[in-house]
């Protein structure tokens, strides 16, 4: 039986991108199904009393995290720009990320859309790019995209987040295991399908 | 010729703990030589607005941080008990540190007072726990002690948290390279050691 990792993201978060750029590979070698969930971090931010993101409010961490997003995707062999300004406002995108029903078109758009923000340094609030990127990954693009604006679909991406708030996230990626431990971080990823697997192994 | 990799931590940092039991061993394997620094984490916070540790200021991701420091360590095959109260005070157990002239028998003492902290739940600020520890891993402890009270030797930890500060540490524990490249956390040691090796090549 395969196990079934969450994989939290948000289209802001820096440390998503390589995240969610090398999960499935990771996930497919131990017949781990990834479920995509994007959410929005900036109310939980709020929530614990940030009004922009961290890397901005503590600048000497920023400057770091900046460097080492460089270091961390030149090993990965992935394109890196930084976003400006940052962060970016990924509302859009996890709207239409939300609306998307199957989950591998799910992954598709947001990798896609990570690309576009952190390879290209392209505008991720921009409709016309978020458009041309569906529909580079589905055939179900005008559909999704009506299905995108509707109430039904906002409050749906709001109780993710919600749940995201319950389960206690304060950052992004997170993955989150059938038993309802929280791993923290692109750095975390492995350590997370290790625990999927004693999941299914118990 | 022996590459060296500076190793900067703080007493009261609980990610230090574990870094700090398993660095040289990775050094080891790849002949880097580690040179331990202790500083003081808290001057710095100050510097950066926090007023206590920020896994206390923000305890979403403080009660993240205490169960990630579990798997950690049982990953690591290391006791884990957490300290009561967080942040121990650190300042003595760093003058001590900074006062040990032998790298060796710095980071002996180094571990035995983690081990105290963390694995036993001891508190840090003792200095008759102190002194016991020294005692075990030097015949200079008196000696040390002496110099450890003495005002050159507080200085030196003054300079010493200033050139962590310069260098633009906001956490511990930090590995510092020979071109100046920082890398921060336990997580962060292998990949410390790839590029200490890659500036003995060049």
């Amino acid at each position: 039986m395969s196990q079934v990792i969450e994989f939290w993201y948000e289209f802001a978060s820096t440390y998503s991108y390589p995240a969610a750029m090398r999960i499935e590979d990771l996930a497919c070698k131990q017949e781990i199904t990834v479920e995509w969930k994007p959410f929005l971090l900036g109310p939980l931010l709020r929530e614990q009393g940030f009004s922009t993101s961290p890397f901005n409010e503590q600048p000497v961490k920023g400057a770091y995290m900046w460097r080492d997003m460089e270091r961390t995707c030149a090993r990965l062999n992935l394109e890196f720009k930084r976003p400006d300004p940052f962060p970016q406002n990924g509302l859009h995108a996890a709207r239409i990320a939300t609306a998307i029903a199957r989950n591998d078109e799910k992954a598709a758009f947001s990798r896609a859309v990570y690309l576009s923000e952190f390879a290209e340094g392209r505008s991720i609030a921009d409709p016309d790019l978020l458009a041309e990127l569906l529909a580079r990954v589905t055939d179900d693009a005008a559909e999704i995209l009506e299905k995108a604006a509707s109430q039904q679909n906002k409050d749906l991406l709001k109780k993710n987040t919600s749940t995201a708030s319950n389960c206690g996230f304060f950052g992004a990626p997170i993955c989150r295991t059938p038993d309802g431990e929280i791993f923290w971080g692109n750095d975390r990823l492995e350590e997370a399908m290790d625990w999927a697997l004693r999941c299914r192994e118990s």
